[in-house]
């Protein structure tokens, strides 16, 4: 595993509040939120040793990982969302590339080892400050099973994707735009942002963006 | 400002050795660096109160920004690499996009406004942890200019990048890149890592991915 799940346990974690930094990493004391000089934005300010606490969005990776026209889906092992399907995927550790990242989770997630092509989806959940980075990825055999946070893992065509059983909107809405991408045999990097709308409710609201709009290729 | 600007003032916060953790942000007590149980590799963890503190790559994002033939530079006002060049980039910041901060370091660092296009560099930073997004952006008017953290601002074409003046690898790569493709008038995503080398002196290497190796598009 790497940090803790991408929707960790309690409602607060997943939905990426850090608990507020209360004491100073560095020397004890405790810490006031306040914008530093020469910033615009409130930081866990030391006020006893002077360190500034930044913190900063996580990055997550993971794999469309292919085996002939079937790719592998993981059924969740943890909370939150225990019992639904997803694609290996978890957050990015230091020292490591985000391509290194998206295979140790797969191997983590699904004991399966994959060679990892381009970048495919590029999502962003600011309501999480996370960032989805999914690559599509070729797996080397058919030796693999669940890892430690999966009930299940399984191959599947397009017609078997469970997709009122999918644990995430991310994963929901990267697996539509590839099998849309697949009628052309082409897979541009693909954007966008997820964005939960307030309430108890799990709604959200997707936008991909079209750069063609703004004359880029 | 987007947290410490991406190689802040000394050695090892430009190398992105974070300083170890030695209290607990919740709960002031010390803290210790080991595996946690379920985990494999080392965390600081605070036996008091139970906290797991994981740390994570940070992304730093920033823009191509184009005007004709031509790419807007800064000149840096802050160590390190005082008084070398660079693209507009920085730390993205919790609750944005990757798009949006990319914008808004361009507007902190040269007062311009930018349409962010495409992605077009993902560089890994594995050394210090660091993931690069470099965006291509068309600059919205001629009314930019230094912010606080630049000397100087200027739009250049092809023959005029300083390339021995250049702040970060990173950038260099980034643009060499980029008047590669602009020959094609075709700009695919570019994804490699760049790693420095053992020992006191600045060198780095680079290698950037070739997915046709492994038959993906």
């Amino acid at each position: 595993m790497a940090g803790p799940c991408p929707g960790a346990t309690s409602e607060n974690q997943e939905r990426g509040v850090t608990a507020g930094m209360k004491f100073c990493s560095q020397c004890g004391e405790a810490v006031t939120l306040r914008v530093p000089d020469g910033d615009n934005l409130p930081r866990h300010v030391c006020d006893a040793c002077g360190t500034v606490h930044y913190q900063n969005p996580k990055i997550v990776v993971g794999c469309i990982a292919e085996w002939e026209d079937r790719i592998l889906l993981c059924k969740r092992a943890i909370e939150p969302r225990y019992g639904l399907w997803t694609l290996p995927a978890g957050f990015m550790e230091n020292g490591e590339t985000v391509q290194q990242g998206a295979a140790r989770e797969t191997l983590e997630e699904a004991r399966a080892q994959v060679a990892v092509g381009p970048l495919y989806t590029l999502f962003n959940l600011p309501h999480i400050s996370q960032v989805y980075m999914l690559f599509r990825a070729r797996l080397e055999s058919l030796d693999f099973g669940p890892g430690a946070e999966s009930l299940e893992t399984r191959l599947m065509r397009e017609e078997e994707i469970p997709w009122g059983e999918l644990a995430f909107p991310v994963i929901a809405e990267s697996l539509k735009l590839y099998y849309r991408d697949r009628v052309a045999g082409r897979f541009p990097l693909r954007s966008g942002h997820i964005e939960r709308l307030p309430g108890p409710e799990r709604r959200f609201r997707t936008r991909i963006y079209d750069h063609t709009e703004l004359d880029f290729q």
